[in-house]
Formats: C-alpha cells, sequence, structure tokens
C-alpha cells in the first residue's frame, strides 16, 4: 500500500469522561467518513488534564490498560476496521501509573507506549503522577505499514524520533496536551507554540517520515490548550494543520513512497556515525 | 560576560585562493568595526566548493593545518583581539584529506574539528574528497563562553548538536556550503531552505544554545549557493538573517544568560532518559 488516510482529532475535553468518550467516538466516525485508515486522539482525551496541581484525587481519574478507553478504542477499530490511537492516564497497579499511548486495531489493543520523557512545570506536574515509560521505543506494523507513538513531552527530544524510526516507523504520531499558561500567553504564546511546530517538522525531517501531532483545545484551569495539531510529510512540510481553539477533524492522505523517495535524497540513514555517538549515552560530558 | 558579539560573513568565493582571503579579511575588520567578537565564515571559503565532480586536480586546492588559510585567520584573531572561526580542505598527509572547521585565537590555532558526516550527493562528492573526522566534537573556550562548530552536512544530524551541547556548548556555528542544483531550484527551492533553517532552529530549540549557519553565495557550476545565514537564539528565533545573493556581514549580539532561562523553563537536559537511548549507537533496530 502506498497510499494511507489519516485522521487527526483534535478535542475539546470537559469534566465528563462519558462525554469525551462520546465526542471522540463521533469524530472518529467523521474522520472515517472522510477515509480515514489511523486515526489519533490527543493525549489523556478522556479527561480533564489532571497535572495542573499535585492533588491525589486526581489519580481516580486513572484506569487500566483494558478499561472503558481503551475498550472503546477496540470496539471502534474492529466496527470501522481502523487503527485507533490513543492515551490513558493509567493505572498499572496501585501507586503505579504510567501516561500511555495505545494502539487498537481490529477489535484488539495491538499494543502500547508508556510516556518516556515526563515533564515537571508550572501547571504541568506530571512527575508527581507518572512513572516514566519502561516498554522502550516500540514500533506497530498497522495497516500495512509501521507506526509509532511518542506523548507529548517525548517531542522536544530528538533521541525519541531517531529510535522510532530505526525502529522501522514511518508515521510517528504525537498524542498531545500543550497550551499557553494564561498569563504568559501574550509574551511568550507565539515564540512556544512556533518552536513546538519547528521540532516536529524538524523529527520529520532529520528521519525522513511522517509526523503527526494531535492535541486538544479550550481553556481548563490555567492552561489555553492551543490545538493546532498538524501533519507533515518527510520533507518536513505541514500538509495540514488544525484551528488554535476549536475541536477539529483533520484526514490527510499521506504518500507513504514519500518516504523511500525523500530518504534516498536526503540520506541521512546511510550517513549516521554511530561509532561517534557514545557520549549520547551520557548525562553530560563535562564534570 | 553575559553579552557576546557574533559576526556571520556570508561570502561569494571565487577561483582564486587570494582573492577569497582578502575578501574575508576584510569582511572579518568589517565585522570586528562593528563589534564582533566572534566571527565565522562559510564552509570551504578559501576556494571554490571543490567537490562537483569526482577530479584529482581538486586536491591542489587543499592545505594543511599551518597552511595560509589559518596563517590569516590567526594573524588576524591575534591583531584583532578576537576569535574566528573558519573552514579549510585540510591536507593532513598524502591521501589523506579532510573537511575541517579551525577555531583561531589570540594569534593561534586554539583547535579544529573535523567534518564528522561526510555527504555524497550529485554534486557534492564529498565522500570522493574527504575522510571521515575523527576528532570526536570538541567544544572551544573562547572570548569567555564556550563555543563549537559543526559542518554543513553534520546540520542535519540532531545527535551531533546534542553532543556538542552535552559537551558544554553555549554557541554553535555550522560554516555551510548548500545550495540550489539549479535544474531543481524552481520545483524544490523553497522546500529544500526552510528544511536546512527548520533543522538549525530545531537544534536551538532542543539544546537551549544559539545556532549560526554561516553559508556561501553565488553560482558556481551547477550550485546556487543560497546564502541566508542566520543565527538564531535558545527558543529558536531568527534573530538575524542574511540575503540569498548577496555578499554580507551580520553582526548580532548574543544575550548568554538567555541560554541559563530558556534551559530552565524548558528543562531537556534535565530530562534525558539516558537510560533508553542505547539504540541509538545501532545502524538499524529491525534486521
Amino acid at each position: 500500500m502506498s497510499q494511507i488516510s489519516i485522521g487527526l482529532v483534535q478535542l475539546k475535553c470537559t469534566a465528563k469522561k462519558e462525554e469525551n468518550l462520546t465526542a471522540a467516538a463521533e469524530m472518529i466516525r467523521e474522520a472515517v467518513a472522510r477515509g480515514a485508515q489511523i486515526v489519533c486522539l490527543p493525549e489523556l482525551f478522556a479527561t480533564p488534564y489532571p497535572c495542573q496541581s499535585e492533588d491525589h484525587r486526581q489519580f481516580d481519574l486513572a484506569e487500566p490498560l483494558d478499561g472503558p478507553t481503551v475498550q472503546l478504542l477496540c470496539q471502534l477499530s474492529g466496527e470501522l476496521g481502523i487503527a485507533a490511537v490513543g492515551s490513558i492516564f493509567e493505572r498499572r497497579d496501585a501507586g503505579l501509573y504510567h501516561n500511555t499511548a495505545v494502539v487498537c486495531e481490529g477489535g484488539k489493543l495491538l499494543g502500547f507506549y508508556r510516556k518516556t520523557h515526563i515533564p515537571d512545570d508550572p501547571c504541568y506536574y506530571e512527575k508527581f503522577y507518572f512513572t516514566p515509560g519502561d516498554v522502550g521505543y516500540p514500533v506497530f506494523q498497522v495497516m500495512g505499514t509501521h507506526i509509532a507513538v511518542g506523548v507529548c513531552w517525548d517531542q522536544w527530544f530528538p533521541e525519541v524520533a531517531r529510535l522510532f524510526a530505526l525502529g522501522g516507523a514511518k508515521i510517528l504520531f504525537y498524542p498531545t496536551a500543550i497550551g499557553w499558561l494564561v498569563h504568559e500567553k501574550a509574551e511568550f504564546g507565539q515564540i512556544q507554540q512556533s518552536a513546538w511546530e519547528t521540532m516536529h517538522r524538524s523529527h520529520a525531517i532529520a528521519n525522513g517520515f511522517y509526523v503527526a501531532a494531535v492535541n486538544r483545545v479550550g481553556l481548563e484551569g490555567n492552561i489555553e490548550f492551543w490545538g493546532a495539531s498538524l501533519l507533515c510529510d518527510p520533507n518536513g512540510v505541514v500538509l495540514c494543520r488544525a484551528s488554535v481553539d476549536r475541536p477539529e477533524v483533520l484526514v490527510v492522505v499521506c504518500d507513504l513512497n514519500k518516504v523511500d523517495v525523500v530518504r534516498t535524497h536526503w540520506p541521512f540513514l546511510r550517513d549516521r556515525r554511530i561509532d561517534t555517538y557514545q557520549g549520547l549515552l551520557q548525562r553530560y560530558l563535562r564534570p
């Protein structure tokens, strides 16, 4: 298969899980009606973003890998004949929680990825909630191609995109929950969003694959999630970009032959000097 | 020192080494007259770009690390009290040539870096000429800060920028010779140049340091070198950008405090998961 249709579901999330799951299901159906074969949702889309404070009650929002959110995505994947890429606040066991992406296909959970890089910034207190991922950088064969899923903060680390590329991914998804702190938006908003988009484009360019970022929108507490979900091609060209303020379904056709073409015209995988990269495994190369 | 002034010398190179050295010296003096403390020149600025064909006569353009180009840069660095970052076609010994960046300060060659990633594309037949670098990723203390120098093709590899950051660099220079193939420019020119700028910006963002790319301009054989030399800050904001078609001297003041500020607001160095990066030392993670 040389062409594949990708659906990006940009959601506004409410306080009620049932509402979010219903909205997600409707928008997945819309994406599929418009041709989408793989549909991706934002980070932790089933609930409000839970990490704006350190509050033990928020752990009640978590669910296991066979909980209602994954059940829904599995069910839809089977019914609609698609692959669904989602994200959950995973309760793995008592006191052990992850920020986990899931890939559902054929009615089943095909696999999952646990967010490796955990942020901790004002209003994004994720280190309080999530144990860093322990499943490496898996690549999944779905719909005749290979995909991978990083999660939000992972997207700032070129190491992640590279590892997924080396694992064979041709499309890299990033379920995301990123926004402006209300008091920062005027001064830093444009710079922050531009940096975010630049990183996605750079991953596509450096690795010669498609990159899709799927963000939430809307004001939740102190964060205005900035939407702007996007998909860029292996040249880093943004093929589609959502609004900054509305729920939206994007559907875009990706030509997988372009991965081959770009990677032979920009042969970075040919030329990596793996004999010189040992320092990447170090924290720092100075005392 | 929290502020440092950087000069970028965008050159049009001719067939005569003496002309190029004279032009470079004049433009270095201009940059310094405008306040520059560290001045960077384009890749292989002393000669025409030598790699558009595989021609043994081109090796005659090479010179040793104590040859006329380095002598000139050392002399100017001492006379003007600056650091000069240059690039030479290095003859290391019979049959052993490198594409080498040099850093001169106080009248002396402070250190050098040999291009690690060597391209080989139509009209950029560098693998024929240059042995891949064997000096790792050195960082140099100059003018009260730490700088590093990658060379052209290195800039497409996020590994390089990261290794320089881990080595302590606060400003990363890329002497460059990149341009449009004449017959490709109309169709691919804009995409190529945008990808190039995006990579520089992404290195600045991912590593929280300044990045400067210094390119040549002008038509040489089949290549129209696209200039557009730029310097971006640790947020990936382009502080200055040269034209695509004229020799030009850019001088821009960098606030080194911004490296601290950005790196604590975007704390990627804090969160690297070095326990998960072993795959980066592999060619590929599939059979």
